[in-house]
């Protein structure tokens, strides 16, 4: 926000609610308006900017809700005052008393929203002053901002500035809008715990040492999977929550080791209610916070189209390109590495990058290196230009294959034709990413918003390192047409009935119709290589509980930060958790986690196993 | 809920969100009513009851909006079907398709409300069934619940009762209304972390090890008063959460190791405007939830007056008797007990109980128990009859005193009049307990609602083991005029800006308005026994925050689940706790705590202490 206020971001023409008079104030800063003008007012708030012209005194006073200009002069303000408000520092915290009073035509600011007014200040006390700051939080327009380990660190101050604040106020009506359009569904809100039992589900759980049990621990939440399919069994019918979960992972660059989710769940639905529910939920939250109409039912495709048309789980639709089979296309034709590949039981896929023949040399160069990053054996190209071809794949292409590209793939002149050729285990991830990065470079993108279902997932996927088979989605997936003993003996044939929620290459929610078959529930544990012992174990009390009636249900979970992220166009989920931690799971606000005292070990039963231990730092 | 369905618990009026049609079903089943009459239905749900009448079956369809019957008669519903409804047992889950047609007027019921019509039954499917209940879900009237502890090991089965339902549909519903009526006053509801640095502040934390930071330790926290504190400071104006907390405490009957709190903090405040933000947020739980209006604003009383006249900081208004200071009156007779007393610095304090002269003798020899089980050395009492006075007080009082205790406190023939000699310290809690134990005997207790502020704590309060100053409230609430020196030299003087919301003698909020100079919070903090460097480790974050212009800022932290308890009338708060823990801390259910991998304790580079350990079961 400059000087000139002009982006008044927290005035959100929706939000309604917002601060009232109290003892220090009659009227938050941002909204003395022209109807204040003549009279008297208290006000509140931080020192934003100082001005000295001539002999006045200007200061721009701040609060949650935009910037109203002080003016000290001396035919109002007492000498007292004046010399006080020589001293002010930024950031300092006033309470002044003053009149409302128009400003002269040629300085009214029509882009700020008090722009039309300033307060003759007549008395003033200084609430709290500043120390100099370790941080800016009036940063001039065009200054970059200090570094991110800085603002987390002094989180507090960085938390001040309007750009900041204003994520937060739209997560606060976003959070609302999804509340209100679940309750309308006849979606109930109920807690569930922190303390729970540890059910091994993927990622690490924090554990929680018990000081009356000792030797026993409290898992933290990864989500609340469990309790919300318990209170479907419980006749909840739908349950909601915006959870938050916990998961200790190795983090990257966009994880946070807490993360809030909405939680959904309801009984006696197919795959249709549950889409519904959740669009008619977004429906809502953007028409609240954004005043924008997402376009409702979303498109849907199978798991499978989405990998053969597009290389991966989360199409990115912005881009239009679609990956082709090419194998008959340009087989046989005594080129090694396609015919290798395909002798070898693999395909040759491609995409068509219109005007792709404009890429220089250098990044035609890096698109094989692209596909080896990827995971494939490498990637080739060929131009297609008015004289005919080249480029490393040309070799590939006599007149039929070239009469066929054109013919039924749109190939012409200015055009780029990308190989892959291999598994597609391996020409999927390739020709994803080049997809999406071409796409980036050559401006293929679309503007607006492409949201997509994604279902029918496999039951099962191969662990990478093992090939044991592993839960595509979580355990408690429904699966597809099978019984016990087909899905016991050939596990990765079974489709599931899971679905994810991807917007523009991003999956933003993630669910399934819930497995509420006890024998097929343990099919799938047994698949996961659990003994009935272990099952028993650790889901015991799940399948006890669909002993008594189980409903079928189903529902989703939809990372909220993520969410708010896209809507307010961050790419840090660290701009919109008030004080997040940093990538090795560190507070540096508060200093976070810390050392703790022998004796409390001891209460909990536990010892230090080493004095040094790895620092993830 | 009976056969007769008249209890019809969760067709809560205000409830207008409700579960729509879905695969499964048409309509749930507590909503066919007569509008459906003639019309084809598929529902859903749980069997409540089955009965037999002649060869027509009827079974009570339940879902979380009520009951509906269906009707298997031979004429409409194929002999298939007739056969399977034969075995089916309570709780299994159906699906079927029939009509709805008018009862015959003899068999409507009319507190029923789909009691006007039934469900001629032609298709149906068994969705689950339940296997032979461990406790009931359909308790017929009169009979007692299964024990506590058989209920929390089958909480799935025990949720299902409408009674308990009704519950979470209130709590989910005064939930909603006070997240409405903050965001209508400009709150902002901002999540805070769970993975919080360790600030001792009175009751055990619960620790999390790091996995990556070995020997380090995030806290859970027992609530979010220091960021929220922090969130004032950023500026956010207005804050809150609906949070939970977590305290690793000796627990009570009443207690839960995590627990849920309305948690509000504003800046730029007084008292006047944190209550009165507070009783407009309590105004529209209630009217939204129960139709009903509380008086607003609530009257106040101080600590000092609350602790004079009713011996307690939380004093129970539905009963009006007060407690009188009767020194002057009863003391230099020449009865030992209470001359000693105010020899020693004590005070002769009584109630007078209207009628109390019809309590039987061994409830008056009970006085004395009482009074010592609560800490005092013991209680005097004496009858005021037509012919004097009787009783173990009766010495106490010649004729001046009688006349004196007639006409200045309203002791009159058929009441008793009950003493405690002896420092406040033993009459207050003495007394208090008297006056509720004898104030319920009595019937003494009004109606209603008696909600009341208490204000002007002190600062401070002794240990009452080391004698040492300990926070009333908690350490960061703003002294009543003083300075730094002033307040470390006599500490136990200060008052303090703390204030507690009592809603008929129950502690439902506590809050204060904050201190924001930092050098008085210091001595806080120093007086509290921490040195400089322990005050820099512990809340070092804070004080530097504070550096950088600090607002006047207060709040309060209201006990949802406690709220929520008497909204609903039930006492135990497990009633409105989906999954609670036992007094051990245990989760019955899904078996928490539990032990865990050793491999995993080595992960976050601990052991066990002893193989052993505490067992508090």
């Amino acid at each position: 926000m400059g000087d000139d206020g002009r982006s008044g971001p927290l005035d959100h023409g929706t939000f309604r609610g917002h601060p009232g008079p109290t003892r220090y104030r009659d009227v938050a800063c941002g909204r003395v308006d022209g109807d204040w003008t003549g009279r008297s007012v208290q006000l509140a708030g931080w020192v934003h900017r100082r001005r000295d012209k001539g002999g006045v005194k200007f200061i721009l006073l701040r609060d949650r809700t935009g910037l109203v200009q002080l003016a000290f002069e001396p035919e109002h303000t007492p000498q007292r005052v004046m010399e006080a408000a020589s001293s002010l520092n930024p950031e300092d915290v006033l309470w002044i008393r003053g009149d409302v009073e128009s400003r002269p035509p040629e300085a009214v600011n029509p882009d700020m929203p008090t722009g039309a007014v300033e307060i003759r200040v007549r008395e003033m006390e200084v609430l709290a002053s500043s120390d100099p700051l370790p941080i800016l939080v009036a940063i001039p327009p065009g200054e970059d901002l200090p570094s991110e380990e800085l603002r987390l660190r002094h989180r507090v101050l960085d938390l001040r500035r309007p750009e900041l604040q204003r994520n937060f106020v739209v997560r606060h009506l976003a959070t609302n809008a999804a509340r209100a359009a679940l309750a309308r569904q006849g979606f109930l809100e109920v807690e569930t715990p922190f303390l729970t039992r540890r059910t091994p589900e993927g990622a690490r759980d924090y554990l929680v040492p018990s000081r009356i049990h000792h030797g026993e621990f409290y898992a933290l939440p990864q989500s609340p999977q469990l309790y919300k399919q318990l209170l479907m069994v419980s006749g909840f019918d739908r349950y909601f929550q915006i959870a938050r979960c916990l998961r200790d992972e190795d983090l990257r660059a966009d994880r946070q080791p807490e993360f809030t989710q909405i939680d959904v769940e309801m009984a006696f639905v197919g795959e249709d209610d549950v889409f519904a529910a959740c669009e008619q939920m977004l429906v809502d939250m953007y028409a609240v916070t954004l005043d924008r109409a997402i376009p409702v039912p979303f498109p849907r495709m199978s798991w499978a189209e989405a990998m053969e048309s597009y290389g991966t789980d989360k199409p990115d639709l912005r881009i239009e390109w679609r990956i082709h089979d090419l194998s008959e296309v340009l087989g046989g034709r005594g080129f090694g590495i396609i015919d290798g590949a395909l002798a070898d039981g693999g395909r040759a896929r491609g995409i068509v990058v219109p005007g792709g023949g404009s890429l220089s040399r250098s990044r035609l160069d890096a698109i094989n290196d692209m596909a080896r990053a990827a995971g494939a054996r490498g990637a080739l190209w060929l131009k297609c230009t008015d004289d005919g071809y080249s480029g490393p794949a040309a070799r590939a292409v006599d007149e039929t294959a070239g009469a066929r590209l054109q013919a039924e793939y749109g190939l012409s002149a200015g055009d780029l034709l990308v190989l892959v050729a291999g598994p597609d285990s391996e020409s999927s991830p390739a020709l994803d990413v080049l997809r999406r990065q071409l796409g980036t470079e050559l401006g293929a993108a679309g503007e607006g918003e492409h949201w997509i279902w994604v279902t029918d997932f496999p039951l099962f996927e191969a662990d990478p390192e093992t090939g044991a088979p592993a839960a595509s989605h979580h355990p408690f997936t429904m699966p597809v047409d099978v019984t016990a003993a087909e899905l016991l003996a050939e596990p990765f044939a079974v489709r599931s009935r899971a679905y994810d929620l991807v917007l523009n290459g991003t999956e933003l929610a993630s669910g399934s119709i819930r497995c509420h078959v006890p024998e097929l529930q343990r099919a799938i544990l047994e698949v996961l290589g659990m003994t009935a012992e272990q099952v028993d174990a650790r889901f015991g009390f799940l399948l006890e509980a669909f002993r008594y009636g189980v409903p079928p249900h189903g529902g989703f979970a939809l990372g909220l930060d993520r969410l708010i992220a896209m809507m307010v166009g961050v790419s840090s989920l660290r701009d919109v958790i008030a004080f997040p931690k940093t990538t090795a799971a560190r507070g540096l606000m508060e200093g976070a986690p810390s050392a703790v005292e022998a004796d409390l070990l001891a209460d909990l039963g536990l010892r230090l196993a080493d004095a040094g231990g790895a620092d993830g730092d």
